[in-house]
């Protein structure tokens, strides 16, 4: 057994990963450990390791040097891991309970040992079946509040706020990011993956001028606002639920930027749900839609009354200021999301999983339409209110 | 001598510079050196060698281990040297010639060797004296359109940019900023400095939310926008000039920022002029000020045109978006400059050399006055001729 003395990078195998997890002194010495690479493979191994004696599980999470997507293969560095697992660390801090707790680090096998969440359902896969979240949505909405509001300017000393800044600059996985969010899917690129019969909204997207400001200003902002330390790509799929949990996985995109870009990819996500929902089904995310954003305001609101140390708190109209903002660009970033992910490179299963070929390119075409309009009038919608009822007038 | 050697921290002596100067193989053998230090000591000690048989010169800048400011003392880190030195590298590869020229760095003594410009004139001191700089408003509209774009994320490679955003990160010098243009000023703190005339003035700052409001909202675009390797202090004590000449010097605060804040210290420092001149000599400026905004928006233009490596590059509006937030910004970061300078910890000898204690006192309720108007129609100035006019309206 190498890895413990020698610490050069290797993907481990399941054996490994059982010596490993035994080094960790996180079983007792006579744990009968069993193990299983659960993960998908194409970024990282995921081994979930149990005790058969105890059920008591562990996940040991090693990022592995390259990303295959779409039977491509490219490097990607490996100290993504060890921004995922300080981050992880970081934001339990903050919304404690809301994500997986960390027991162990290993920057040189970029190997993160934490809490077994096994008995959660991804969040995509649960709404796709319609299981009942009712935690979902005030949960996130805290766990954005938390997370953003104590690691900006108005919770940190300056130099505290600066040195994170540095520890989570993340150009890699930041630049998949600014090309397959905010570039690729605007411009006839090779990256593209859409159906034929999307070809017209395709092409009048590409040369919608309007839209492409808009989208060209959220690309700035994402690369110039160093507003808080994102999870980075907050969809249904990083996140673990049941009807009584709710734990955000995964924040190996962590990289300061702006708050809205993490509300917004989530809104998205739940977005993508309405789009093949009807009734009252539809209706639950609707609501989910609003909850989540007026519990992440309430939250915020409430932490900037109390624990700001920005000067300037109290002054009339900069609360309202900054939560007018993070709305805006919240919708605007929900509008890149929408249409990347019916068109990019990375699509969703709420959409491609519709098996009924009408019923998907309806619903494709609906997200297209609800991503441009949120674009383009992202600065007149006033509330989520008034997103709730662009979302109904659509859907009619 | 252990200089050389030993490469622990001490301040030199005159004697010292000499030696260290011999050592860099600056100068022929039979030089015959003499020193003497021309720096304020607030900061920095500025030694000016000179070689008697060939009359060449250079400077040799240590940092201090402290800032003295009105006979306080405080700590601050010798790491400035380094981010001084490597501005002027950086914004030199893109402005050859309106910066100094670096001979070496030593980063253990805090020393930059660099260009000797001694036959130059601090800008400050020139304009208070009235001398003419016909050259002063183009050179630096084009060292500030060369230095903020070529560093900006329209000109990198994000991985150079990003990597660049950390190796400038500057929180120390970054703070005094925070503190004393975007905080102090504008509530009753002790570092603030006013005359008792100006009190009434004064606490109409203090009390003005919609005023602060606009300051909040700069300050936090200071605090989380990294759009540029800023100069990061550029007013007019910051430029050696002559007919013919323009450098800029002292890049120590220098760190990623809004574009806008450069430009603006620059426009402000020629706007205190406008309130201590009267007729053709206060034209002379008003042209300084609008030539400074044309040639560097119009090369700023050109540079995008021709440079940028931003996808958008072409989008309808996506250059003239930039450019309006630029100037936006600017007259904002103008407006707080020109109220700090008045009534904050430092001044400016243009306001504070007046003699005359009515015309002094007037002068400065002009520079308040002025700040005040471009904090709150910002917005709605929408080209630097309105600028011109505003300043015409108000000195009438």
């Amino acid at each position: 057994m190498t890895i413990a003395t020698k610490k050069q990078y290797e993907s481990l195998t399941e054996e490994q990963a059982i010596t490993y997890a035994k080094n960790l002194n996180l079983f007792s010495d006579d744990a009968q450990l069993t193990c299983s690479e659960i993960g998908d493979g194409n970024l990282n191994y995921v081994f979930h390791i149990k005790d058969l004696r105890s059920g008591k599980g562990i996940i040991l999470k090693q990022a592995l040097p390259y990303a295959k997507v779409v039977g491509e293969s490219w490097p990607l560095t490996l100290k993504r891991a060890l921004i995922e697992a300080n981050a992880l660390k970081k934001h339990g801090e903050f919304a404690a309970g809301l994500v997986p707790e960390v027991y162990a680090i290993d920057e040189e096998l970029a190997i993160t040992v934490m809490e077994d969440l096994s008995h959660l359902t991804i969040a995509r896969e649960g709404l796709i079946r319609l299981e009942s979240y009712p935690k979902l949505a005030a949960d996130i909405g805290k766990y954005l509040a938390q997370t953003l509001f104590h690691t900006s300017d108005f919770a940190l000393h300056p130099f505290e706020k600066k040195k994170l800044v540095s520890e989570y600059s993340n150009p890699e996985l930041c630049k998949i990011t600014e090309d397959l969010i905010f570039t690729d899917p605007f411009f006839d690129h090779e990256t593209n993956d859409f159906e034929p019969s999307l070809r017209v909204e395709v092409e009048a997207l590409w040369n919608n001028e309007l839209l492409k400001l808009e989208v060209a200003k959220l690309k700035k902002s994402f690369l110039t606002e160093a507003e808080a330390l994102l999870h980075g790509d907050l969809h249904t799929g990083s996140i673990f639920a049941s009807e009584t949990e709710t734990k955000v996985i995964d924040p190996e995109f962590a990289f300061y930027g702006p708050i809205g870009f993490d509300v917004g990819l989530f809104l998205a996500n739940l977005i993508v749900q309405t789009v093949t929902r009807e009734g009252e089904q539809r209706e639950v995310i609707l609501r989910h839609i609003e909850q989540t954003w007026e519990v992440f305001s309430a939250n915020f609101s409430e932490l900037w009354e109390n624990k700001a140390v920005e000067s300037y708190k109290d002054t009339k109209g900069f609360k309202d200021y900054i939560l007018d903002k993070i709305f805006q660009d919240a919708l605007g970033f929900a509008g890149c999301e929408l249409i990347r992910r019916t068109i990019g490179l990375a699509h969703v299963k709420d959409l491609d999983g519709i098996k009924e070929d009408e019923k998907r390119i309806l619903s494709k075409k609906q997200a297209l339409r609800i991503g441009e309009l949120l674009l383009l009038k992202r600065e007149s919608i006033s509330s989520i209110q008034a997103v709730i009822v662009l979302l109904e007038e659509l859907q009619k």
